[in-house]
Parts: C-alpha cells; structure tokens; sequence
C-alpha cells in the first residue's frame, strides 16, 4: 500500500450540490455556506456556475455570492464557465479559477449539453485560449465514467480519450465523475489505469457520487491508484436527477473521516466541517446525507 | 489484487438488525423476512437469538420462527445461544448451528454482557463442549474490534487474542465485528493482518456497521487481505444503540452490488434480496438503509 501523503479537497457543495436542490436558497445563505468551508480549512470551494440562468436557474446569484464572500488568502474560490461569455462573466466576479465540463458518453453530452463530445471540446478552445492570455488556470470535468444514464457501460478508453483532450487543450487538472454512482471499486482502480497512461495520475482528481452506496470505497479504490484530488459536497448535497430519492455527491465529512483515519493530511476541521453542513441542512431543511455528520449528532 | 472468487454473505438482518429496531415485529413478519432471503439465494441467515427475553424483547419468538420457517435445503439457519441453556432450547427449535458472542473491549464486554472476557469465553466451553458432542457447528463473534464506546481504540492484538481462542476452544469461523462502525480501510486491514497471524484468513469473517459511512469501504479493504465471508443485514436493518439516528449493519444490497460490480460470485439474486428489504421496511415503517434500494426506486 503506498497511499498518497496529502489529499486535497475540491468542495463542490455550493455548486453540484446545490443546483440539484430544489428548494430557492438566498445569496446570503450561499456566502454563509463558503464562508464556513473556508473557515473550516478547505483550500479549493467551487462557488458557482456562470452559465444562462434559464438552463442552471440555482446558479442565478453567483455574481453576487462572489461579490460577498469573505475570501480567505489561499483559499481558492472556482465557478464552472463552459463558455467565453461565462468565462468574461466570471472574470469579472474575480473568479480565481474555472472549470469546463465534458461527458464521457455521447448520448449523455447530448441530452445534457445538447451537443456532441467532439462540439463540446470544441466550444472549450476559445475559453481556454482566453484563460491562457489572462493567466486563469481551468479545470476539466468529465462526466459518466463509470456509467452513463442512457448509454450504460462506458468504456475507460472513452473516458481516457476525453481526459486526454481536456489535458491536451491545457486543462491543468482533469476531474473524473461517476455522475450516476454506479461504479465500484475494481471499475474504478481500472478506469484510472487505463486514463492514467495519457494523462499523468497527478493530473487527475476523483469526483463519487454514492447513488448506490459506491462512493467511500471508490475513493478508497482511487487512493490505492495513486489519485490526490477528490471532489466531494459537505452534507452529500445534491441529488441524482437520474435517480430519484436517491444521494447525491459523497458527503466531504465521510471522505474525509476516512482520509483522517488512514492518516492522511487535509488540513480540513471535522468538526467544523460538520458544523458548516448542519447549517446549510437546516437552510434547506434537508436531511444530512453524512453518515458522520448523523453519527456524530448522538 | 487477488480478491477471493467467491464470497459467502451470513445474513444477520432477522437478529442482529431486528434486535435493534424498537417497534414490535410478529413472528408471521419475522418468518416472511427469513423466507424471503432464503428465496433471494442466501444460504445463512441468523433467525433469531435464544438468550433470555429481559435481556433481549425483540427475540423472545425466536422458537416460533423457527417452528414456522420454510426450510430450504442448502440454507443453514442459525441462532446466537450463548450458553447451555440457550443451547439446549436452540436444538429443540432445530437451529443448524449456534453462535457465540465476545467482546475485544473489556469495558464493553462488562457493560454489554455484564463480564469480563475471560469470564465470558469460560462460559462459552460447556457450550462448545455439547456442540461438539451433538455435531452441532459454533460461529464465533468478537465485538469491538475497530472501537469502543467506552475505551475508544482497540488495539489489533487484543483482537487478535480473543479470536484465537474462539477458535482454539472450537470455533469453526470467527466474525470481527466494528460494532460502533468506527473503523476505517487502513485499520481494517491492519487488524486482519494481525488476527490473521493467529488465525487463518479463511476462518475470519467481516462485520461492518455503516455508522460512519465506512462499512462497504471496509468490505473492499477486508477483500484486498483475502477476507471471504461477510455479515450484513437487509435494508440496513438495526441501528446504533451508541450513535442515535445513525446507521446500523451495512446494507446486505450494498455490499452485494460492490460484490457484483467485483465479479465475485455470491449466488444471491439482487431484484429478490431488495424486494425483500423494501418489505420489512414497510413492515416497519422505516426508512430502506440501502442506498442501491433506494436508487433502484427510481
């Protein structure tokens, strides 16, 4: 076992997971929710999306959560920006870092982002090309890697091959998610096998949904490959739109109470961690999707 | 990796998860649940628990379950019997084989059992003896093996003592149970290696508590050390007597989807074990603790 040293978090509660909450939440309770990630010692908080408000309507506020919260030096503060107007949109809510997003299966980039693998890459260019000139450092995102909605299987060549073009076009990191949480273990470990020959094991980050209960142990099956980076959303924000009733992203605290018990540093607080998830759930009215976070309230 | 090629599931839902629920099942409920896993391809199911009805309410109709269950042949059904008396009474009942129960914790075991270890595996020799005398195979469970709600941490050789005498006082296989669920991959895997000098891998089985979100993670680390057979209960029946609110035994379909997703064979039909979940659940009125039951609800 040569499990990595450090993990670092990709907090993505305050956009994956809340634009899949269905309650309307007020700009103030989203620069809250920030707010208490930083405080808690996350590095990375992915704070929104700056994409039409017609497609994302959660996302409307981002310009202003930016505008109000409380940015914590070494705190990096993201939002998704899938084109040049949202990445010009993001630039000028001081965004430190964007994110493009790409599916792994050609049925689901059709149905989500209404047009083809090869098109969506495509529309990337001029972003990244922008990002380059400004000095903006762009993260990629690939979706459906262990499943696809519509498709089924997916095979790890496809995720790799798109992995590769995000890598290639100058994404600095690229995300892999298992959108539909449907993979396991052994997938998993293979999947970053096979994309980890074209794009360096560095270079990318894991990104579980636990849909069928999958998530801790993928990241487990991830650490053993070699993986740092993990996405995760505080409280399991979030929910499967494929999957009604089903959880959402894995919960950060449970990833994080692993990474803490196989003596992994984050630099992350549990308890405040915790704390910052109760108080979104209580915003929301939402049950806890983190089992530590349930443990703990004994 | 070198994961086993099959894995024997022992089904504790009608015991160790029923004991745990506060409502009052009837025994015609019991009986359904017991043969609806059997139906569904499991091939040990713990029925029920003859010790003394102050002690444990939720087992006093153990006798008439098993008076009433539909036995089907290949199906070991068995019942905790932790001394003579509970023996007897389970041989009358035509329980196939018996299990016994000890604590790593000296602490939990004084609290939970109201004696020492030593005192506790003295009681177990009569039991052991007229097992052996009337052919009857005894399972041994050790509690605790990951920590303690009342002295925390468990160090991996004193697991490891008490499992070797479980099995030298006749044990044919010993169940390492994280009661509080606690544990996580790396300590999981440490505490095999060490059990696993004093007593061989294929005479060890995993318990797992989800109460931390970390129990199919542990099932995947116990596999990595060749661990094969593994305790769970449907729908997640039971809870944490120590964590209120929280989980209880990992999900009999979870796990069985890692299992699955591994391509290890188990002969358990996935559809049939959910439906028998979903069943109990209502029964109960409770919450499904799988997550795949609850995405399959989609």
């Amino acid at each position: 076992m040569n499990l990595p040293q450090h993990v670092r978090l990709v907090e993505v509660g305050p956009r994956d997971g809340l634009q899949n909450e269905k309650q309307p939440i007020s700009v103030a309770d989203k620069v809250r929710l920030v707010d208490d990630l930083s405080a808690a010692g996350l590095g990375y908080i992915e704070v929104g999306s700056f994409v039409s408000p017609k497609w994302v309507p959660q996302m409307a506020g981002s310009a202003e959560v930016f505008a109000q919260i409380a940015r914590k030096p070494g705190v990096t503060y993201a939002a998704l920006a899938p084109n040049l107007r949202g990445f010009e949109a993001a630039l000028e809510s001081k965004v430190e870092e964007v994110a493009v997003f790409a599916a792994a299966s050609e049925a689901f980039s059709q149905k989500n982002i209404n047009c083809s693998i090869a098109e969506s890459l495509e529309r990337f260019v001029p972003v990244l090309d922008a990002a380059k000139q400004r000095g903006v450092r762009v993260r990629g995102y690939v979706s459906c890697v262990l499943g696809c909605p519509y498709e089924g299987a997916v095979a790890p060549e496809q995720v790799a091959s798109v992995a590769r073009e995000l890598f290639a076009m100058g994404c600095y990191e690229v995300s892999l998610g298992d959108t539909i949480g449907v993979g396991t273990a052994g997938a998993t470990r293979k999947m970053f096998e096979v994309v980890g020959r074209d794009v360096p094991r560095d270079k990318l980050a894991g990104h579980f949904h636990d849909t069928y209960g999958q998530a801790v142990a993928n990241v487990y099956a991830s650490l053993l490959e070699g993986i740092s980076v993990f996405d995760s959303s505080v409280a399991g924000l979030g929910g499967c739109p494929y999957a009604k009733g089903a959880t959402g992203n894995v919960a950060s605290e449970d990833m994080l109470y692993l990474l803490n018990g196989l003596g992994i540093d984050t630099g992350i607080d549990l308890d405040k961690l915790i704390a910052a998830g109760r108080r979104i759930c209580q915003v929301l009215g939402r049950d806890n999707g983190s089992r530590v976070a349930k443990a703990r309230q004994a």
